[in-house]
């Protein structure tokens, strides 16, 4: 939204510019409003909610944060609040009563009626990660034995402020799903043809308790807008619309993202979320990985006498666990985002190895001769060159590997290969490369 | 796809059973078709090619990888890939254009029109991250004096082999977007009616050289399912649909997944590169953190006398620097995926820097806590646990507030934010917490 159109319909509100500021709210997107409340005060948000047409306020509604909606509902009668919910879709109603403290829920739940609060509860019973959650309830079913023009007047009657009005389901009588129309299929056809001449029997459906990450992949995958969702009994229940199988891909990316850098992942946003519950989120990792790294230290420690008599080889630690770490976390990452997206698969286990193991090769070559020659220019001494040349070259063929073979063993124990990130790897790659590094320079310089 | 029904089909085409073949085509998704295509023969996949209708073998064209489509064309007469190539979509042929040896270009650009090759030229144009590059050209544009009638005369005649058949673009004489309709608007509407009554002027347009990053984003903003392109002087020349939109937002995650774990991010798919592809885009980071890791090393070479006097001071060095690692890698992934999602913004800075610090504070103290009961049983030494203590929260307070504030002061000095992430962060991290470690180990054990 345009700063300025913003500075003016504050203006506007401030000088009580009613009829003009009803012009600017016309030109303006639902998010755009939504976004704008955000900034005005609470008198200022009702008195502009209450100038929205009745269709239109119930998109700003629904665009609104969860805070925002509980103070704007707390400011609405019943009967504004009622108006409100009758135009909302059922998956956005289910998402308020799913947000809301308990006596906006009963207000909430007073305002609709009794068939669509018996809907609201079947569709808060199942579990926040399944296809089920993120459905609605608003669908065009059409008859096999209908004919075009009866279609229509269906979609006309019921269909016009549906979700996806331009996919229709064609269903029998035990409300399974025989196949789909497209609107434009309807559009093109002769009015006295029946469906059953020209839906299309072939139909990608997802069952209420499949997990919604695999249902949104689905999305991109057979270029839909929207997928049918049926239950147990194989029967239609309801949609899912392509805008929210987007944010359930957002999600996990997001949630990918938080895994890998070790943290417990939330769904609330960074700043919504509180210190207490951020600090609780790292913790756990935190202190994993810092006692496993102790681990690395008792190695060093059993060194002692090689570090006492070659003091510069400490000097060197630093180095080989960053090196090891970065080479680590780039395997991992690619390997672990391959399987996010389907590119990588299970079968693909020994092609990824052998490809890793080139890699690190190449890239464990380049680095040793790099350090190398700084160590020969700054210390004169080849055969502190050569220990850390060989330690290298270990150090990230190991890393390489174990990016690569421990995000798919997650993922063949049914475990998140995200959690197989630098940082668990890292920890793990260090102790090894340690301990590779002091045997090297023990058994080559005699210390 | 079932592999059930991937077996059977292989058999028929084996038996040749063309007849029964041909029904089980008529079951399946193009994109299934096109997956089951990898596996067959270069003569099997031709045969069962020619097997599928005009319309859905263009589908299933679409679908497939460069190299199959490479394979493909090769096997096909010129008659057969002008038939492919009439039934794609603008943007799709474009791709194909881009993605094809020369020769096949010359082959494709031969079996289209004049006008198509005109547009085909001006597509290739855009520069690879701009709107422009993913656009199709195909839409339909309607008048503000045709009727609801004339409308559906025109939507029937050109619109049914479009992309989004229900959007409609309200153009005036200088192809300027001064409205859209919606199709569900068309049905509902008197078929008498003037387009410029029922049109919505509020458009929402993109322009040809806008980021297609940013355009994607505003489909999940505006939850829209296609998004008009304009040119410099605000004409219509294409529209972007969701799928695409999609598949640069799943993109452009898999980069910021890349370069977080500092490698040179590639659009290429993991087993598409090869392996010196592989090593090239990671050898730079990997050097350029080498060399700066030499830089603690220097810094605990200065402290020699420290480590000769107290030899276990070493053995903490792999746990402070994984703990700073970890910590700067957390807070930097919520500040980047934030920024990336656009729920952090720059104005939020010293809001966020403020939360960081609180976090930074509880764990710190947590993980110092932990630790010094550790040391307090392991080598009873309370002094090594208080030094420990202190590097410890200091640590975490300098990784917590680097990882938030480098990415911001990227996004301000217009870089990516996501080279600040985990490997960057802890290379810098690591230089001042064993700067940190040493200077408090001295000052407080007089070593």
């Amino acid at each position: 939204m345009d700063e300025e159109i913003k500075e003016q319909i504050i203006e506007l509100l401030a000088n009580k510019r009613y009829s003009n500021l009803y012009k600017y709210m016309e030109q303006t997107n639902s998010q755009d409003i939504s976004m704008l409340f955000e900034e005005l005060s609470e008198e200022d948000m009702v008195l502009l909610f209450r100038l929205l047409p009745k269709d239109e306020a119930a998109d700003v509604f629904s665009y609104m944060e969860p805070d925002l909606q509980e103070k704007l509902i707390n400011c609405l009668t019943d009967k504004e609040l009622k108006l409100v919910i009758d135009e909302l879709f059922m998956d956005d109603t289910v998402d308020l009563v799913e947000e809301m403290p308990s006596n906006v829920v009963k207000r909430i739940l007073k305002s609709v009626n009794k068939e669509d609060r018996e809907t609201i509860n079947e569709l808060l019973k199942y579990p926040s990660d399944s296809a089920g959650s993120i459905m609605t309830t608003e669908f065009i079913d059409l008859k096999i034995n209908m004919t075009v023009e009866k279609a229509f007047e269906k979609i006309k009657k019921i269909g016009l402020n549906k979700e996806t009005v331009y996919k229709c389901y064609v269903l029998d009588i035990r409300r399974e799903i025989i196949g789909t129309v497209d609107v434009k299929d309807l559009l093109l056809a002769d009015k006295d043809k029946l469906i059953k001449e020209i839906m299309d029997t072939n139909v990608i459906t997802v069952s209420t308790l499949d997990d919604k990450e695999e249902v949104a992949k689905q999305f991109d995958k057979y270029d839909v807008v929207a997928l049918p969702v049926v239950d147990k009994e194989n029967r239609l229940v309801g949609i899912i619309t392509i805008d929210d199988a987007i944010d359930v891909l957002q999600d996990e990316n997001t949630e990918d993202f938080e895994i890998m850098a070790a943290m417990t992942p939330t769904e609330d946003s960074y700043f919504k979320t509180s210190v207490f519950k951020h600090a609780k989120n790292r913790i756990l990792w935190l202190l994993l990985l810092m006692l496993s790294s102790a681990i690395t230290g008792t190695i060093i420690i059993h060194y002692e006498n090689a570090f006492a008599a070659v003091p510069i080889l400490v000097s060197f630690i630093p180095m080989i666990m960053d090196t090891g770490g970065n080479c680590g976390s780039q395997s991992s990452t690619l390997i672990i985002r391959g399987m996010a997206i389907d590119e990588i698969r299970l079968r693909d286990f020994f092609k990824a190895i052998w490809k890793e193991l080139r890699v690190a090769l190449i890239v464990g070559t380049v680095l040793a001769i790099c350090n190398g020659i700084r160590i020969v220019i700054q210390y004169q001494n080849l055969l502190l060159a050569i220990v850390l040349g060989v330690t290298l070259i270990c150090t990230v063929a190991l890393a390489k590997l174990l990016g690569c073979i421990l995000p798919m063993l997650a993922k063949k124990l049914k475990l998140d290969p995200a959690i197989m990130a630098a940082p668990l790897i890292t920890t793990i790659v260090d102790t090894c490369s340690i301990l590779i590094y002091f045997s090297i320079a023990v058994a080559l310089m005699h210390v």
